[in-house]
């Protein structure tokens, strides 16, 4: 009997993290995928990823705005509970036999409590990773509300055996987003103009000298110094003499502060040879990934894809930290001096061997096998 | 300089779990209560325990109205997605320097994933123990977003120790239901009239001949089964020929079920030996429990006080399977005959010998003492 | 173009108040339904009616559990916000071109107010009638939120207008219940008997002794004397003699005192000649009044479908004070003398004539042809 | 006996038409104030009014955060959903013998719905008028739920009675909003620099030139077309050569659309002669209107305040259509040569005689005044 499986999207990075995934799903058999989209990924503001998805040819079951403003701690709790309230509503209706929520964006934890508490079994992505801030909390309590597990990493698996998963319920899959990668590492040339194809603000540049890609996210649990992070890297980036592609931040508490930091900077360096985006296709944003002399930030795409792409990283502060992280990562606290010198390093460096680390590019089918295959039961308990 | 704490309660058999905590809290010379009340704990149908926080002499900070009606899984979802919306509110208005969070209910997950995200310290009582139902998922998932933890044994702090929270935040301070046990274990006999000061319905029995005490709950995730289990109980009680002193369910999926099974019985055994209660102060329950040949159902107390007290106690079904437990308890399942046997069998065995297993009265003054000592800090990371 | 035509039944009575329209719409070429059910009549205690729609054969577009537990102002209110965070939600996801809301019951502020905001034409059934309690601001509220009018009776047309509506936007067509009434009015005989089809609780009666059916609501904005007010009534039907169909009050603050009420005088009237049911089909409540020897309480039925059917009727209380009545209705105060004096002289009186006061058996057919003909438009200003 | 009287301020803009009615509350010996802080009056980018609040010397009973991001009709609704679940929440603790609300923005149906819902006597600020929009029906619907009217004008409280309000529940005290202009007009020159106090964004003018005030909101039933009437005015007030000084506009659908109009203007005109300001204390803003040549948007402020200072308006579009108004408004349509043309001549026209349509400066008494001594009663019916 085909099995109705929830996929809940809750943001445009969730989306790049589990499309290989949805696309297993929508094309297995026993199957039937049931999308539902929500928070930050139906913002404008966040790049919201609506138009990408029914281009890549998903039905979307149900949409669910619920984030609430305010941008601080005390909005971040609330837009949780309006979540839970109404994504009970929606699962209500849908009556899915099986619920899948991704990583540990606070928001998930609205995911994973109406399924556990509806009795859906959970499945989730990425547990049992170790990082900074308020995001290990919840990808640990996710866990405890899991009833199966598909993490990227060896060791991220036997963290969630050594928390009381029984075993027989962790499938080390490697993570989707590496599928992603995997496709897109055959490009030879940057094949399109992403000034063209996506505006966004800023200096026109000549990606032919060669560019750096920027990404930083505001670290919820420290969101007043926000922007102060985000003026020593754009410092930092400027002090490079590099070309920079930026993207925008997403939906957390303190956003406001990073997207102030950007606003001052540009009004105040207005030639800087930088240009800001607010979103990309995925599938863009490998490719220019992977023609470029680096990521620099804090974003996890520089230790996860940019680990099998080979693309050299400067990771900036504590948002990834603890995370396993390959050769091609060289971390900086926030310090100008201390991130332009490493970017510089970096750039000079080139490109890195590929590593397996998160994945090995069929995360998102194996997931999909296991959706279809693993046995369904409602009752969990310790393992030990 | 003062630490106020925040306890949320939403049920009354959690009041009787924190209650000589909160005295102390009250007590300590560094700390400020603020108390709030919630979900179930102001329900007329669930025996709502205000007048007797009042009585007490507590004041109630802010009081939340969250259940939502259906009893089935999809409200209790709900209800605790507008517990997270409503009480990250009354935190942002309270302003407490630290949250503490009681057991396992599903409607905890409100309370901890509030403070968590608000960045609040969060204190958790009675995690670390093993169950069967939706409760354990929550109990774990509340120890992930807890920053500290009072359990009640030295098993359950093991367990937190190795799903990874760090030793020096784990305090086993016994379970302070416990306190309540040790102050009325010195009674000599039964002091008051149940019937004249509690009502309740049913038949008016002679305590004099030996009564025992009944709590039956709905098991949240078979909650379709409830009426069926209630019967059982209810003819194995009507078969002992002993008195029984009946406690209503309190607000679960299911709970219902429950309420059905006894109306029925009722209806159909007018002249039974019972007679049922709503609610009762919890000192005097506990003198009914000491006074009473046993305790018969799926109630935790009969576990944990009855193994301080030396009640005996028939433990029946999945509910509390895999909790630690005394020589006290014997086991049945959801069979009539099965459980009217152990009935008998434990009410002629009379009392057993006090343990200490759940504690030793001083629960309550040891957790005080640690929430205005131990250190705050907001970062948390798994331990391994 | 198709219209598509959101309709949310939030209640048992709501349904039969809309049943006729709902068939309209289904059937009409250039009308889609959407049908949505939500608060109690999704709920057992208020006898949920999503069966009958099921048998009715329609199908069900979303469901929405929103009845906070509590039944006190507070609660109220609650609901009617949980109701309008998800119904927009809902109304988001399905898109319809227009909204139908019913009458006056509290939560269907939730339905308009949703509507009205997202710019969603809005039509109101039932509008410009005056009663008492909460029901008459309600009322008045939605009218002024709503785009097009179909009131019942031309008085309430007039209303409407003096209030400031545009006059060609308010279309008097009857009420959907006297559809029901008309199509139920044939009936000879009891064809079916209540005690199997419904169950219930009390005595089986002897129905060809004669009968009178019974509906006492709590009275909203004085909750707390509801269960004194059922008391009397209960009283007054017991001394009148006459065997009595009884059926249970629906959600509202206050119902718990009418459920306690009657619950207190069956344990100790244990042989009054009642019968106490939850629910009943719409044609076959219908098929009850029709041979009954009158209808006492404070139900709207017994002003409309009574009025049209000419059924003898005691109105209790203040109610239905207000509204537009017939011949057939003798009013009394809260005490059990006035009532039983009443019943017994409606019940001697015999069937009054019928009469068109609150329609002509075409509502359901006009409401279809208006929403499908009128003309849509967002804009909306006071008439003067 | 006391009398609690509970204000929700819900924006900055309804602090200015509420203050010396908060004032005059506080220092009535028999009302007790309690001021609650919802919506957007708590965030930054709306100019959030807390600080203010607290330099005027008011406690704030308790805030709700409640805006749900997207700017779109949904989450208007969405909005106003919570705020009445979260707004009970706050009444049912803080207990208060009445409720004030203010005009018609669309969350102040949240705090009249809760107030209606849970029979506290509610007051309307400003109800009566008659203006374009989704206001229209909000104010109308805020009338219906309420038990006290203070309309601004004669014109305004025969509309209610019209509309079956009880004329001795009507008070025309005037606006409380002309109280402060009443305060302020006496003001011979402008003793502050807006420049330094407010900072914003854009040129820093000579204001001994002369300059005009714009003030321009999205109109949120047409909010796909706020960018382009934006541009409109920004055309229009850059082609008149005189300064101008702009304020952001509040927080409503459609918003992001105004922002995004200016903010394009800005990186397209960098030394237009024009600077930007999210925020001002009402005294100062009111000094900078009265030296001020004119000001032009669709601001009520131009036909309410405006008028009792005989300053001159250009009122753009339907925001404000069918406001009573004196001779100092002057309408365009959103056309930019229109706008200039109108612009151009109000500056050469010079301050027109000051009127007193709106009040004369005494509301905030009289609205304290009567909330003290007018009979609560909790009934409420239509008066035809």
């Amino acid at each position: 009997m085909t099995r109705k499986v929830c996929v809940v999207v809750t943001a445009r990075p969730s989306y790049s993290r589990i499309k290989t995934a949805l696309i297993a799903i929508r094309e297995h058999p026993d199957l039937e995928l049931q999308l539902v989209l929500a928070a930050s990924a139906l913002l404008d503001r966040y790049g919201r990823v609506e138009e990408q998805i029914h281009e890549d040819g998903f039905e979307v079951a149900a949409r669910v705005f619920m984030v609430l403003e305010g941008e601080n701690p005390t909005s971040m709790a609330k837009t949780t509970g309006i979540g839970l309230l109404e994504l009970a509503t929606v699962m209500d209706n849908l009556r899915p036999d099986m619920v899948v929520t991704i990583a540990d964006r606070f928001e998930t934890m609205a995911t994973a409590t109406a399924a556990a508490f509806m009795g859906i079994p959970l499945a989730h992505v990425q547990g049992g990773e170790v990082t900074g801030s308020i995001d290990e909390r919840v990808r640990h309590a996710v866990t405890k509300l899991s009833d199966i597990h598909f993490p990227s990493t060896r060791q991220a698996g036997d963290r969630l055996e050594r928390m009381g998963e029984a075993p027989e319920r962790v499938f080390v899959t490697g993570c989707p987003s590496i599928d992603l990668a995997a496709e897109a590492a055959g490009s030879r040339a940057l094949d399109f103009d992403p000034f063209t194809r996506y505006g966004g603000v800023g200096e026109l540049l000549n990606l032919d000298e060669g560019y750096i890609v920027v990404m930083q996210h505001p670290v919820t649990t420290e969101y007043t110094d926000a922007r102060d992070h985000a003026l020593e890297v754009l410092h930092a980036v400027d002090g490079s003499g590099l070309n920079a592609l930026w993207f925008w931040p997403n939906v957390d508490a303190g956003s406001d502060g990073t997207s102030s930091g950007i606003r001052w900077f540009r009004e105040n360096h207005p030639h800087a040879r930088m240009h800001f985006f607010r979103n990309m296709a995925p599938t863009d944003f490998l490719e220019l990934l992977i023609h470029s002399r680096g990521i620099v930030g804090n974003s996890s795409v520089a230790i996860r894809e940019c680990e099998f792409l080979g693309v050299p990283a400067v990771d900036i502060g504590t948002r990834q930290s603890g995370r396993e992280r390959g050769a091609n990562v060289v971390p900086a606290g926030y310090d100008r001096g201390e991130i332009q010198t490493a970017i510089l390093a970096q750039a000079d460096h080139g490109r890195y061997d590929s590593g397996h680390l998160y994945g090995d590019g069929l995360a998102g089918e194996r997931i999909a096998k296991h959706l279809a295959e693993v046995e369904l039961t409602a009752d969990k308990r310790l393992a030990y």
